[in-house]
């Protein structure tokens, strides 16, 4: 993407600067692939910034985003040894969260996205990542297990310079109200409608 | 994404497995960011996979994608002294190539855009990597720069398993016939709205 211009300059009291360096909250949805993707390549950005890397994937299983994970944990301890980058810590529900200490019931992933969402508004509150990444974090909102309100006001007052991308399906529209950069997937054309399943490498 | 079942089943002569390994061509096209970052996220599987990863920027500055580049650079370094994953070329155009023997000139183009094909073609033709990114890639074809009725014969050809992912705004319509998986980004909200310009991190 070209280095742009805004169309205007609003009357914001802000410098250009200040304008400039504002934390973003951006959301990725629409039906077709890429969402996490998209938040994941920009996570390679944060990284080479030297930036503190918090992903936190609301999702029962966790094979589909192996690869990711190898990569941004092995970019993570690039930074452990070598200084280059920022540090990456990676969070899943999967059974109940790393940083829980007793394994969350598997059958109750309303508490467990709960419990998530709870850690992650402690650590927004103390600016403890400079880049968020909340995977799959739509659906428990859209499936009104956590209180999108709330997550809209944690979010709207969140301190410092704490980038925040979240990503699914059915972004619920206070939440795209709430954000600054909103990007749909949309699909032209799926291999699944050639009958072409998933592939290793491709699709996790 | 969900793993999910094909709609139907082609008889097209394949077994699921062989059907299910079929090299991708996939475009990544529309108005809207996420289409370089996201081919830069499904590097990170592919290089998870011990992948050789070949990426090739169509672009006059490499300034925009500085992350990326030094993201997976590393992760080829990792490569390199650890074995995990796969290795890593990043080339771009810039001031030529860096495989050609004499600085391109900075005046033509489309000259060096050709050349920057016709290496890709070779490689693909010597299957020389397992999975490619040419970033910005629907520019010079858009411009008429390059054929597309040859890159199209050239990707329909290529041997072996080798999967391309192509970028840019503006992709032919017969790359996107060609293609297996085309996603288009479409804007919904963009911090350029409200008057806010990029920012370290974030667009670079």
């Amino acid at each position: 993407m070209p280095k742009g211009k805004p169309d205007f300059v609003p009357d914001d009291g802000l410098t250009t600067r200040q304008r400039r360096n504002r934390p973003l909250l951006i959301v990725h949805t629409g039906t077709m692939k890429g969402k996490s993707t998209a938040a994941f390549g920009m996570a390679l950005r944060a990284w080479n910034q030297g930036w503190s890397i918090g992903v936190f994937q609301f999702v029962k299983s966790a094979k589909w985003k192996v690869g990711e994970e190898a990569a941004l944990r092995a970019l993570g301890e690039v930074h452990a040894n070598t200084g280059q980058g920022g540090p990456v810590e990676w969070h899943k529900m999967g059974e109940g969260w790393s940083w829980a200490r007793k394994a969350g019931t598997e059958e109750d992933h309303a508490a467990n996205a709960r419990e998530g969402w709870a850690e992650i508004a402690r650590r927004i509150s103390a600016a403890q990542h400079d880049f968020y990444v909340l995977d799959e974090f739509n659906y428990p909102l859209h499936w009104g297990w956590i209180d999108v309100g709330e997550v809209v006001e944690v979010l709207r007052d969140r301190p410092g310079r704490q980038h925040v991308v979240i990503t699914g399906r059915n972004a619920p529209p206070e939440l795209v109200e709430a954000a600054d950069l909103v990007v749909e997937m949309t699909k032209v054309k799926h291999p699944m409608d050639a009958g072409q399943k998933g592939q290793r490498g491709i699709e996790w």
